[in-house]
């Protein structure tokens, strides 16, 4: 096991920076970019990652706290943010990010005490029996695969631009 | 074609600064992980990008403008990096990159004239005739492959520990 709570907070409070660094004031042609039918732009994926903040991690976190196996956790839809057709633009999303992000660490650092919770479990819909710490990592690797997942949208905007170089870029292919 | 020089650069000046504040001040733990032998660590990805600095990109772009297509292009070692056993922290590398990103930035906007140049073509020795064009693309493209390729390799690190939640992380089983 490699889970450690502080390491774990290390990477949920810098995501939201980092994105806003990279992508704050960057061009719409950068932005607009998805893979093709039923694939999100990095617009749709902060507001997936704000979605996961409201419904997903905490909620679940202090669901288990509460109920134990007791209960199997509310299903959730992970496609709702698609349903909103808000006219915010990417830096107040980026914004709002990062405002409620800041929030659920303080909140995850209140609820878990490391030595007492991170073994507690829970009953997931799908897949059973769960741990807290399993719940916290997942909310990490789920950060870094969004962030992977912009950076590869947006390198596949040059696909055709790096012209016979493609062969070099593994990750113009996928 | 997307390509757009200016767009081009918005990448490139965003790219230093990204993975300064991703990586800044963050745990041995995630900054150590490889994908296994013959892949490199963050410090090593860092490492690799400030030697293209050096090597490639900028002084690929003035033997296009220098010679065309006259003589191929010398060779470099895209792994000369890993043969400096540096004692430098990564810091002190993601520094180092900013600065010579930002020299190398300003070297292109003196370099090149859009109207001019980004047609010109030069030898690669293993490719061909490549444009100036491809060559900035490539060069975008391939800091996004290697963020993302950070991202990935400390994703990973968490691929145990997520539990059954690994089903939903595709990043976990590249």
């Amino acid at each position: 096991m490699n889970f450690n709570i502080n390491e774990a907070i290390e990477v949920l409070e810098r995501t939201p920076t980092t994105l806003d660094y990279f992508l704050y004031g960057i061009s719409n042609g950068w932005l607009a970019r998805n893979e093709g039918e039923g694939t999100w732009n990095a617009k749709e994926v902060i507001e997936h990652l704000i979605e996961g903040e409201k419904t997903n991690w905490i909620p679940r976190l202090e669901f288990i706290l509460q109920e134990g196996e007791s209960k199997p956790f509310p299903p959730f839809d992970r496609f709702s943010h698609l349903s909103d057709s808000e006219k915010k633009s990417i830096e107040e999303k980026l914004h709002e990010f990062k405002t409620i992000r800041t929030k659920n660490i303080e909140k995850l650092k209140t609820l878990i005490e490391p030595e007492l919770h991170l073994e507690l479990t829970g009953l997931h819909p799908e897949f059973g029996v769960v741990k807290v710490r399993e719940l916290i990592s997942t909310w990490v690797a789920h950060d870094l695969t969004h962030i992977a997942q912009i950076v590869r949208v947006m390198a596949k905007r040059y696909r055709e631009d790096v012209g016979p170089w493609v062969e070099y870029l593994g990750i113009l292919k996928k």
